[in-house]
């Protein structure tokens, strides 16, 4: 049974097929957030710890942190995103106590991400591309910890699952060269705009099942593509993410700040048996009670959180 | 391929494993309606005539009708119910042209339903007791219409998955003995609770696969069934039913004036690539655009489907 072991200084998360979906928050992220682009650069951290506390009080497991800003006064990120990110890990593990993603296209930022984050972090990610797999799989090896396997290759992203799934398989290989298990890659199957690609669901579902069956691999993705362009996303999010879940996906990198992706992961954990007695989902319906009496999501989440009944909330540091 | 033919007068609809998802709305049945046993028992069928309009408005394909209602000034349902049932059948179909589902455990109720019905209804339902086959099949095959065949016998229903699939898999063969193919066969491999049994949802996304790929039967379920006793109920639903869809359920007996599980539905379509380039999901993404504003979901509905933008709505006979 495949499990996919990460770490914060104190917990431990496992990815797993018999283990609840594991929610990896993404909004620790400046690409596409000009503002938090801009205040990152100012050396404003709010925002930052705002989405660290906030993702966390509504049931994110595991934090993404990316470090990828390009700022206005030095344009090469082999520069300045290593001492950012190592500043955003520092910042927000001293906040949560949850295991990190560190996530960057910019090796030595990884590196730096590597050598400061608590436990064992999951590497946001390796890819197909050979330089990518000579640059990467050696950290991965150095420091012992999981990596996330896009599957594309220096060919690009290909429409085909057939060819996705032998990019994954490469990665799967090469990582084993390594000596890096099975295990310690969760591969993301790469979700196309369903909306763009009529196929791109059923393509998850059947190479989610393949990665699983024939390779024994976690798997990840960036669910919110699936509904790029759409109206009502949301509802397409809240369909999707079950039916993968159905089809053996493990986790998702996705904002758990949505109300309604969060009670379909929460109902598809339930059943698929992995909310033992329901207690997850009925601590989360009293969240649901307050937003239908309109609270925000966040805020009663992290007042549920505060209360004990939250899950995946911040514990208290231990000695 | 299989694919299960039902029919109204002029309309055909195919339940199918390339298909939509065959939503049966379960509105017009007085069992749990004490309020409509009553009307019944008075000869008021508006609520009747209600159900029939606002559930087609809502996206249902077929309408189950069952006149299961015990008389107070006469408790022989034998006796009550056949004529009952041929009065709501004819009321129906004048009113929406959608196939019927006849829904009975009366016998006589479901000759007088075939009877009376236009096109090719669905009969609702064998089961595997013996008593049960020999009374369905043959009306089965004397009307050549398809059965919903529920996989519990004369021991009753079985928590154990591989005893339900046995008993579907007997329903099969015996109505193979009276000539009637697999494909007219829509199993309901029943769901439970998950709120009473852990494995409820995995028992049936299991079945589900099983029955298509071994029996090559269409399935149906009692899709609320699955939420029972529990809070936010049709959250578990909304997630159970794309679940189920991406297992290969082809169909579902449910109410489809709830907006929630509708939305799951049309999204797990869509999803499924039963929705070519999403124009179904976008025709539903209006009537989600007016309930966000404070419209009835119904209402909103049936004013999407007069300005000609709903699906599955009344069509004007031909000739």
């Amino acid at each position: 049974m495949t499990r996919t072991t990460v770490e914060s200084a104190t917990r431990t998360v496992t990815i797993g097929f018999d283990e609840p979906f594991c929610v990896i928050g993404e909004r620790i992220n400046p690409t596409g957030r000009k503002k938090l682009a801009a205040e990152l650069e100012a050396g404003d951290f709010s925002t930052v710890e705002r989405d660290a506390l906030m993702q966390v009080a509504c049931g994110a497991m595991v934090l993404d942190v990316n470090a990828g800003v390009v700022y206005n006064s030095n344009p090469n990120p082999n520069e300045t995103e290593p001492p950012l990110m190592g500043r955003m890990i520092e910042l927000v593990q001293g906040l949560v106590d949850v295991p990190l993603c560190i996530d960057s296209s910019v090796p030595g930022a990884l590196e730096t991400g590597l050598e400061l984050a608590s436990g064992r972090p999951l590497l946001n990610s390796v890819t197909g591309e050979e330089e990518r797999l000579d640059a990467i799989l050696p950290l991965v090896k150095k420091y012992n910890v999981p990596v996330v396997a896009i599957s594309n290759d220096d060919t690009g992203i290909s429409e085909d699952p057939d060819v996705r799934f032998a990019v994954a398989r490469k990665i799967v290989q090469r990582a084993a060269d390594f000596g890096i298990p099975a295990h310690d890659i969760v591969v993301d199957p790469l979700v196309m705009p369903v909306g763009a690609m009529a196929t791109a669901g059923r393509q998850v579902f059947a190479l989610v099942r393949r990665l699983r069956e024939e390779l024994g691999v976690n798997t990840t993705c960036g669910a919110s593509n699936i509904s790029f362009g759409l109206p009502h996303r949301h509802g397409i999010n809240a369909a999707f993410l079950p039916m993968a879940i159905g089809a053996g996906m493990t986790s998702a990198i996705m904002n758990p700040l949505r109300p309604v992706e969060m009670e379909a992961i929460r109902a598809a954990n339930f059943l698929m048996d992995h909310d033992a007695n329901g207690s997850a989902w009925i601590g989360f319906s009293r969240i649901l009670d307050a937003v239908a009496e309109g609270a925000d999501f966040a805020e009663a989440s992290q007042a549920a959180q505060a209360a004990g009944s939250g899950r995946g909330g911040r514990r208290r540091r231990r000695g």
